[in-house]
């Protein structure tokens, strides 16, 4: 059966999103059993301003170049429909005869896929409505990893390679702030880039597990006693026992937007406060600290092979699933087989088991110092990046 | 005449500062005219403590990988030492049988080696003392550029390209920091991520300009009612008309060295207070601010070919200055002939032309308005960086 299409970008970009857009798109261009394809600006802002781009019209040439760019190519949100909001949604796709619905993002967007399918459901519309799973923090329940997770770790470990090097040169604690809110994942990658023995990061602080000041400076006086310099890798969203976050128990000056979420990314105070208490408590003149910040999920030419491959693949598999028989709704769930090659399925995963709650980190990976990771997780995350550029020391 | 060469390395790394290393080691292991070639640890602190590397040891393959790799891989130092330790750096470099002293670095080594070398001129000793440049900065005088700069300005430039593209999905200002305390070489690199119509950075400031807060404020404003989005690049070394800081004048917490210098490297503290201001002032709820901190000179990967060529280049050039019959002393300096096509020659360069004075942005680079750079800055810094990642908009 024959219909319109509609598909959409949502949440924070990665390097990789426009992989699944173009993914999407050209398999069911191919598919024969689509009409309209249309791809709606700045996601559901987009379906309810009924402003759409053709993406029947673009060159494969030049969706090729898209897939290849960082960042949402039409537009993202940060916004997570009302109700009331999803029912216009679904108005909107009725008008334009829309039967296939895809929206690329993280779990708030799968939740928005799924309440817009109970609507179709409740009138007898048989509306397909499926999610295409993105999201750098890696952090969606029931895949084995996320499309955006691979790049943002490659980024983050190339960027600990050379830090860890620029600190061996000069000396000092350097503190990287990496992007994660309540997943480790993405600082936990900074451990891939210890090549050489005594390479940093030499401590690794993930949201999974409460932080503590006054440890974290006896943490820094060890390592620095031992080899007289120290690369410190921390998680925005470090949090103490009583998960009150350290960016907002520390600084005096935070944001917070509408949810009472401090705002962890865009802004360098987190990293500060902690290179202050080194100051101060430890005496250690040279101590700096950089924030990653934006560059983490949009710096261009440095994606993975295999995650962009792995992108492109959800979203033609999401086409495929949405034009068979077996599912009206869900998503597309990334699988490894166990054993030591890198094998990997994409399975059909209803909606409401990727909604809502988001995964943290296992316990495995994390080390019992509770400021390291183990090997399983080093062997979990290495084949994800792809190859670093090596680096050779005297 | 014979004799051994002592090399070392100074200030802060750069992604290429390993290929002028590399390049002046194989040029005097070829030479025949070399006895032992010294790798000195950690700069002048390492002379001084007689800590030295056998530079002929290493394999080629083992040097063709230390040059590939970014920071210093002899490590490096912030010293600059004073007349007395000239004098007991001209001792070690004797007492080892020193004919050839090689420093790579900026200004300030450039003047290292210039005392150490009158210090020798005045006892009637041979000793060739010879500067190699580096510096992301690309402030060194008597320069057309400067090793290391094409490099962290293809960086910049990268960053922004990526950092656009985000800014162009979610909307919103973002704010920039960038290396460089003197001179807005490195932020003016931002303009070369402009590739479509409308892309930022759409404000860059420089330290060469004096600037005001309100004034910033009106160009953001400005930018934001034209486009509704608004990338800034901001010299970490901007000031106001009096010559203070603004990262000083902003913020209540700053760091201050011996010198009475404002920290500005390797803080958020600068990107942090202007956003702030955006707030306040426009009234604008979507602000962001990175620091791209130690990342401009350490990444791994992505060096300029063209840049790494040049740094090996003039490293070669320093040893066969040395071993020739015409100086006992200088600097090397890339010079560019005038014209549409890209050549360079090297030239000796006296060190005190090099030495103590930094250079800015001439004023043909700047534009009119003062928060911009021209097309002739964009002419000269295009070649230095080399081909950038492509990026496909829809």
């Amino acid at each position: 059966m024959t219909g319109n299409m509609v598909i959409a970008q949502s949440g924070g970009p990665s390097m990789v999103i426009n992989q699944s857009l173009v993914g999407a798109v050209l398999a069911a261009r191919a598919s024969g059993k689509v009409g309209k394809i249309l791809g709606a600006r700045h996601g559901v802002a987009g379906i309810l301003k009924e402003d759409f781009v053709d993406m029947r019209k673009p060159s494969v040439a030049k969706l090729e170049g898209v897939a290849q760019t960082p960042s949402a190519a039409l537009g993202s949100v940060r916004k997570k429909p009302t109700g009331e909001e999803c029912a216009k949604i679904f108005a909107v796709l009725k008008k334009h005869g829309v039967r296939y619905f895809f929206y690329i993002g993280g779990n708030d967007s799968a939740e928005t896929v799924h309440i817009i399918g109970e609507a179709a459901r409740a009138e007898g519309n048989d509306l397909r409505c499926f999610h295409i799973p993105k999201t750098i923090d890696n952090d969606l329940r029931g895949n084995d990893h996320t499309p955006g997770f691979g790049s943002a770790a490659r980024f983050v470990a190339m960027a600990f390679m050379g830090d860890n090097l620029d600190n061996r040169a000069l000396g000092g604690v350097k503190i990287n702030v990496v992007m994660g809110r309540h997943a480790g994942f993405l600082t936990a990658a900074s451990a891939l880039a210890r090549v050489h023995p005594g390479d940093g990061p030499h401590l690794i602080y993930l949201p999974e597990r409460p932080f503590d000041v006054a440890a974290f400076c006896d943490d820094v006086h060890g390592v620095m006693k031992k080899t007289g310099r120290c690369v410190v890798a921390v998680s925005e969203g470090i949090a103490d026992k009583d998960g009150t976050p350290i960016a907002a128990r520390l600084s005096t000056n935070v944001e917070r937007d509408s949810h009472g979420n401090v705002q962890l990314s865009g802004t360098g105070a987190l990293g500060d406060v902690l290179a202050q208490e080194i100051k101060q408590r430890l005496g250690i003149s040279r101590v700096r600290a950089d924030t990653f910040g934006y560059l983490q999920r949009s710096f261009p030419g440095i994606a993975s092979v295999r995650d962009a491959a792995e992108a492109r693949a959800v979203g033609k598999v999401a086409v495929q699933l949405a034009l068979g028989a077996k599912h009206a709704s869900g998503s597309v769930a990334i699988c490894r087989a166990p054993g030591k090659a890198y094998r990997i399925t994409y399975r059909h995963q209803p909606l409401k088991d990727v909604a809502k709650e988001t995964r943290h980190m296992p316990d495995s990976y994390i080390a019992p110092s509770g400021h390291d990771v183990t090997a399983a997780f080093l062997r979990y995350a290495k084949p994800l990046i792809g190859n670093l550029p090596p680096v050779c020391i005297m």
